[in-house]
């Protein structure tokens, strides 16, 4: 189950926002399984969303996930950048502008018919409108040869609603049975170079996607001792292969820790 | 001065890690005046580096900033790709041997010459190691066609050091006289949609670099009110004409907020 993210906004770019979206996103992927393969972030203009859409397709994810762009001003742009790449028109969609009443008329709030509000309910043609259950522009679903594409707004507790009800649970059902296990160590007096011949036989010695080994330097315990972190994860289908594998990773690498002369703290 | 930053690491794209490398370069190149025209994150696959590295080339940015992979471990492949792309080899340097060696010195680190360690000496061919003064593995300056390619270390505390020393300098000196002037208005009883004619208005009638315009939803005040903010950031050469232009565009939003009913907190 291989998926993309696209962040679109200028704000993340310019160093304004933190792109906390594109971050929450690939830890609820991974946690169901799915695998992120790339993430993108351009700014809100249209030849650039249209370039990082169509690139991220010839790439074939199964999931492309959009966030941002949405809106009603003029600097939202994601949905017309996604129906140029498809050679789509947006359109005003009734279902999309039931949305958007039922939205404002939940949250009490006034709104008129005007040119910027109904924009909000324009989507490429043939693409399907996802209730927006926090805010008011509504998702869009849209099917692109084998990837599915999936348009988020980009205000986080949004991003959020319509990623658990209409995304989450379709890599669940993708991914199937999946079962996660991890251990963290903290470790004293090795240097990553240290541990480099190590750590790459267990890597060439386990299935890719099986596991997930890496070294974080972590600076220096009274001064001249190195400190590193190290995490291991192992996942897999099956919970006893995947218990079993990270035990044994787990003993090789306590093991070489003491060869090496440093210390699990 | 069009930056690309490539942010290399599994532990980005499983969520476990979030990115504020990227965040903190984007800032740093924006308030230089530099523009970041696109962030990507790739695992540290070669075949994902060397083909993101690829496609930032042909996109022709002045400078390609990478974060990530120049350690000794396994997984550690930036170089590898870049050379990848640019048909060359990685070799044992003796400048960024010496520079090892004198960072190990400083932190009063022992070391053996194993190939692990030295692997964080092996760059491409024809490429410049470059000192970091914080950590181990020395970042690397890469000429390639039209691009200046800087591989900076992982770390933040490295790879912020990195650039501010060698990175900053030069796109400083590229962009010549920068000055910035911010706006931030919180705004009540008006939504985006109602703002959305004028901002289009204002963004339409100044030049397309000088002004950075956005309003972001923030809820509802009192349960009836919608908030949003705006923020408004006007950037060029001359302070003059930027201050200029921040007040005028001040007083249109103002006046704006004003006519629809809306108010400034």
């Amino acid at each position: 189950m291989i998926i993309e993210i696209l962040s679109i906004g200028n704000e993340l770019l310019a160093g304004i926002t933190l792109n906390s979206n594109a971050h929450w996103l690939a830890a609820e992927i991974a946690n169901a399984g799915g695998i992120v393969r790339r993430i993108t972030v351009v700014s809100d203009d249209l030849l650039e969303i249209s370039a990082a859409v169509k690139e991220s397709l010839a790439r074939r994810p199964v999931i492309l996930v959009t966030t941002g762009g949405l809106g009603a001003t003029y600097d939202d742009l994601t949905l017309e950048g996604v129906a140029l790449v498809l050679g789509k028109q947006v359109v005003l969609d009734g279902r999309a502008v039931d949305m958007l009443k039922r939205s404002y008329a939940r949250r009490d709030l006034k709104y008129e018919l005007t040119e910027a509000w109904l924009k909000m309910a324009k989507i490429p043609e043939g693409s399907m409108p996802i209730e927006n259950p926090v805010g008011s522009a509504p998702g869009v679903a849209e099917q692109a040869d084998r990837t599915k594409i999936f348009c988020l707004p980009g205000v986080p507790s949004e991003m959020k609603a319509v990623f658990e009800r209409h995304i989450l649970p379709l890599i669940k059902e993708g991914v199937g049975r999946f079962v996660m296990k991890e251990i963290n160590y903290s470790l004293r007096g090795v240097t990553e170079a240290m541990m480099a011949p190590a750590l790459a036989r267990i890597v060439g010695s386990n299935p890719r996607e099986a596991i997930y080994l890496k070294t974080h330097p972590r600076g220096y315990y009274r001064k001249k001792t190195p400190q590193i972190r190290v995490q291991l994860i192992s996942r897999g289908s099956d919970e006893k292969e995947v218990k079993k594998r990270l035990g044994k990773i787990a003993t090789t690498i306590e093991k070489e820790v003491a060869t090496l002369g440093g210390r699990i703290c």
